[in-house]
């Protein structure tokens, strides 16, 4: 089975997930600078999972880029990555309106989380078919920033209730730490 | 008349239905777990359709794999597919916001026995395209699946004035039922 | 220039603005007959609006694989065309909340004759760059049906303050009409 | 690294971002002409960003149907326009709210300005990796357009506060100038 349909739709729902989030930066009520100061922290957090969904999709791009073909179980890992990551634009709206706050604080780790296990899942699905002396599977090895982003997104969830601050400070770490693409698969692609 | 074009305008529609369906999860108005608590049945439903339309991309993919060539009747038996699924955002809402009522449930059913219809008509579309004795009409043979699931969706709709939960049941069985990809095809094509 | 990324662009701005109109579909009130009533004008409204877009799509589709090339005006009369075809889904909530007043009837067929018009233009100006004696340039011919539904249109946005019924009737007539897909096109191809 | 996957990625992206737009069109509050006149002013808003979303897409299409290969750092230079664009139906939505008001214009302009600086930083991107002798090099030239465009986007934004409507006719302006797509790549092509 050709991979070309599978990319095309990730990259449909992918897409649609990044540019819908824009809808929940509400219009400002007025037109003075009071009116649009409630909308910096949303914007904020709106630029925070723009980023991650990018990442996401340049990773993504990376991976199947490497990939040969794709069978039945690759189509649903790759479902249902593309749920959690459909859950972004909800969490995003919650905590941006509520940045002082721990719930939706640690309930958008736990999105970020679950996409990142759903993730590993394709990976592994992925590697499963092409083998463990494929290209692809030479090319990922260990994949020490993935456990890396895992245990921090873990660890995360909890310290929002100690202090959201500091949930929020990992969020922007992990997403400086991926802004750079995987480059062992890009290496191995020139 | 290649297939190409439709396979990417089935694609863009079918990731929009998928994802315009969380802008129907409204976000929580606090920051409790009692502000949460309301989202859940709503989550539920949302994982519920999300899988049914990926069921419905998953075999819309592997059957216009299998196509070799499309025409008029199955773009607009493809087009009548795609605004049943259309449907879908609206039912999931409607029946996500009132679990415990007959109507929506049952009205997620017609949606769903309108959407197995259209792709029934759809698959005899392509089918009369290729001829009985193609390849594709081999791999499909009976498709006694096909014909379980729609006996089950139309007998979700009047049990749903009996006892919303036994629609719910029929829903969510169905859905696992076809989680597995249409395998009749995916083996002909390996 | 190749035409593939013009398709492409084109089918992701139709798909959106198919599957968006949904959005205006509002969930009913409450969970009886009487609240799903108000439903059912709107839902025909976008029954109306999903068929149009379609046949644009559809006849869309037939138009650029006849085309072989595309250059700048191409370009821009085809961005024309996906303008007013983007203004469908908000004439037809307008309409489809307010069955029975003449204003948002008339409105609704005002985008219809703009779409129209633009889609003439696109046509003469993929006509233009392939030359009188191409291929396409036979296959389309004095297209009458086009011209018939442009004098239709213009006659219901007057009618419309007569009785917004005979409009209706004129938009339902019209959809039925080009239901076929422009088989002079597809006739050529094969 | 192929291009295709980025063209496919960045032309769901913008076709979302020109169609969700329609959706700051609220729906007019009754069925008289009175009721419809305060849709005018967004309406003229709307076409503005629809011309300058298209106005990217096309000089977009343009400029990476020239390139040869993508990296890295051209995917999140890609990344970074989409995300200054995603935020036109933001200052759209408000800034066709309130015609009349400094601050909405304003930031239109910072979103335009942006939007520009983002464009000249994919092109030096693509330049850098294609080299300085490469034929996209030499088709794109000193780009004058480019650089007046910036300067009259950057002009508006303190113009806004002394008459918002010098800020309107330099975007509507610069919207015409942009509206022939970039000849110089054209033709290079050609």
């Amino acid at each position: 089975m050709p991979k070309s349909r599978l990319e095309a739709f990730s990259d449909g729902v992918i897409a649609i997930i990044i540019t819908i989030m824009v809808l929940g930066l509400k219009t400002p009520q007025g037109t003075s600078w009071e009116d649009l100061r409630p909308t910096f922290p949303v914007l904020l957090t709106y630029v925070l999972s723009f980023t991650f969904v990018a990442i996401y999709w340049n990773n993504h791009h990376h991976m199947l880029h490497a990939a040969e073909h794709v069978n039945g179980a690759i189509l649903w890992a790759n479902n249902h990555l593309l749920f959690w990551l459909s859950l972004v634009p909800f969490v995003t709206a919650w905590m941006g309106e509520n940045q002082r706050a721990s719930l939706p604080t640690a309930a958008y780790g736990v999105v970020l989380v679950m996409s990142a296990v759903a993730y590993t899942l394709l990976q592994r699905a992925i590697l499963l078919h092409h083998g463990p002396d494929s290209r692809l599977a030479r090319a990922i090895g260990s994949d020490g920033k993935a456990k890396l982003s895992l245990a921090l997104y873990t660890a995360a969830i909890p310290l929002a209730f100690v202090n959201q601050w500091i949930s929020d400070a990992i969020y922007f770490g992990v997403a400086l730490m991926w802004i750079t693409p995987d480059r062992r698969i890009e290496r191995q692609r020139s």
